[in-house]
């Protein structure tokens, strides 16, 4: 990947450019409170800081930067910094990197703020770690039940309640936070666009106007682990061989169902060795479409089909989270896209922090386009010029809100 | 698993058998020069010590213990200590538990070899760590070209030559050892069976008439990274769905060629991320069948169908290990069935040390009944009396040939 400098970023995410990333998969792998993600979090409390402002990591790990005298009413701007693993650039940091760069020009400008103001960044917002997406701001809104989330365990069996010990929160005081909900007037989320939506319009910006309906379940499949050789094809019980077929399922079911969409990108064969056929295989489904009931009818349709996967062995499919269709408040995005020139409004396919917030604060979201329509893989791109649009929206909209 | 004690296991294996015990997968990890396989080689030096017997390791990482002064015309005992992931206490270390033992009695009944003996223990011979089985056996008879060897990585990226300088081994001095094979008069491999051979006979024991062709392919499937939400699925090229056709064709090669197996244990998504459609999945291909044609045409078959396999993904099939069928010499695997009172032979689909040595020394194997008939997992077993049956056999045939 050549450098950021070189592909002219914002300042912010040139300064981050060498965080967390992954020789391996490409792009980066930034995931809650690795080492990489820690270095985020001290260059966005260091960068704040140079602000003035007044840094606070809540309960649940969000962190927030105060302009001013923490809420009530606050115009609370932000994103995340985590990523899936081999993740773009610009998934998340744009979002945070525009915040802060929003902020510095309004400082630089002299403007006075008449109502509170936040940056917020997100914890866990893509769940590469834990397995639930957004699971920073699903804690603070209640989406999550505590104990759930305590529970939740990393790929080395860490719990989140073990993880968050070590990066200094208490797992006792995880859940709904309710003294910092009551602190946002209105949340507003830049985020790079995931799909072509601004390409085929022609536009660098959009507001949201929804989120499909989408949730994660774990497939399992269990059969006899043997010898990969001694074993006759008649005598075996392969779990590989039913999660391919429930995999080849899951493409033909969401095909089905136009609209929709299911993926299968994480795996996991047990114990994982070439000459041993598995006793068990995990494969994660990802579903989403327009409607809930879609959804769950999709799901519905693989679950069945999985059923009928003998191959010798049984399975399971167990939902491991779940967030219906949001749809955006359409008069505070009409709003906030005529004080930006009458931008256009757009559907999203990807989940975010503000869709899980949109059930419980005013929330907007604004989408810079993304010229290779490619997200969650190191061809994920801005142009410079788009994000200085995203940044000039921001500066508009916080000079109207604040 | 309930203890070893519990199991009437050989005293060897009980002392054993807490070390690299895998909580997740069950069963064992024993893995090449990582901790458990040190704890392991510890434990060899200090029981062949209390033996009287020189431990020596040579340079291709594979340990001798000498009764008496090394070869030439030697005779070697012994198997390996490494497991695959997951995998069960008998393969292997049965092996080199009951030559220990049988020279332990030897030592005991005042018996004096009237040749050199040494017990003698292969590293990696699962593969597990390096993908390539049987890696000492095949280093110390030349069947591996050493560059070959020096290069291959485990799954952190780390080469065979650099952790070869961790472990004490200088990669320089990797291959071919003719001042260690001129030291091997014969060879003898004992080792659990893998298969349902001796349930299906009623017996205990038998030597091994042949070891079926087997080999290891990567399976690699390339598309277009990016977002499981945001990405219509006629967009898409998706290698975890090209991967899983391959796995359904792999099944269904094998089932057209009777005999043949053909198994994918082993897979590998990335990034790996549940809300990722994957840039790369990789699928490892174990393959065997009696004659090496038949193994290629099975294998030509499979990479045929993949090629097929578009979901708008690209395919490879390259090979990574191969070894031929082997037929252990017919003579002398009939004297030591002689010596042993009329013992049964038995073919195997498992490949071995012993195989691989074939191609170099006079060569022979025991197979110890394994009454679950399932190996390369926590249910292989045997019974304290077969075990028993086979230090026996050792000491007998040790009477005979030393």
């Amino acid at each position: 990947m050549p450098s950021a400098v070189a592909h002219g970023m914002l300042a912010g995410l040139s300064e981050i450019a060498d965080i967390g990333r992954d020789r391996r998969a490409g792009g980066y792998s930034r995931h809650l409170w690795e080492p990489a993600e820690h270095e985020l979090r001290a260059w966005f409390a260091e960068r704040a800081a140079r602000l003035g402002l007044d840094v606070e990591v809540d309960r649940n790990g969000n962190t927030w930067a105060w302009w001013g005298a923490p809420g009530p009413d606050a115009v609370v701007i932000g994103s995340h910094l985590d990523s899936v693993p081999g993740g773009g650039a610009y998934d998340g940091p744009l979002g945070v990197v525009s915040a802060l760069e929003a902020v510095a020009r309004l400082q630089a400008a002299g403007f006075v703020p008449g109502r509170p103001c936040a940056v917020l960044v997100f914890a866990e917002e893509e769940g590469s770690r834990f397995g639930v997406a957004c699971l920073g701001s699903r804690l603070l809104s209640g989406a999550i039940d505590a104990d759930k989330a305590r529970s939740l365990t990393d790929r080395a069996g860490i719990t989140f309640a073990e993880a968050a010990v070590t990066a200094g929160i208490d797992p006792a005081h995880l859940g709904r936070d309710q003294e910092s909900l009551d602190r946002i007037g209105l949340f507003l989320e830049l985020h790079v666009e995931q799909g072509r939506g601004l390409i085929d319009l022609g536009e660098p910006l959009a507001v949201a106007s929804s989120i499909l309906a989408h949730g994660r379940w774990r497939m399992s499949f269990t059969g006899q682990g043997n010898h990969a050789g001694a074993t006759l094809m008649s005598d075996r019980s392969d779990p590989m061989v039913a999660a391919a077929r429930a995999i080849v399922d899951v493409q033909e079911a969401a095909l089905a169902s136009p609209g929709s969409r299911a993926t299968v990108g994480r795996i996991e064969a047990l114990p994982g060795g070439t000459n041993v056929i598995p006793s068990a295989v995990h494969a994660w489904l990802d579903a989403r479409a327009e409607t809930d009931d879609q959804v769950h009818a999709v799901v519905a349709d693989i679950s069945a089909r999985v059923q009928n996967q003998h191959a010798g062995c049984s399975a399971t499919v167990v939902e491991e989270s779940w967030t219906s269709t949001v749809t955006f408040d359409p008069d505070l995005a009409a709003r906030l896209a005529l004080a930006l020139g009458g931008i256009p409004a757009l559907p999203t396919g990807a989940g975010h922090d503000a869709g899980v917030l949109a059930a419980t604060v005013p929330t907007a979201m604004l989408f810079v386009r993304n010229p290779t329509g490619i997200s969650h893989s190191p061809e994920e791109f801005a142009t410079l010029d788009d994000c200085l649009a995203g940044v000039e929206a921001l500066d508009t909209l916080l000079r109207e809100l604040l």
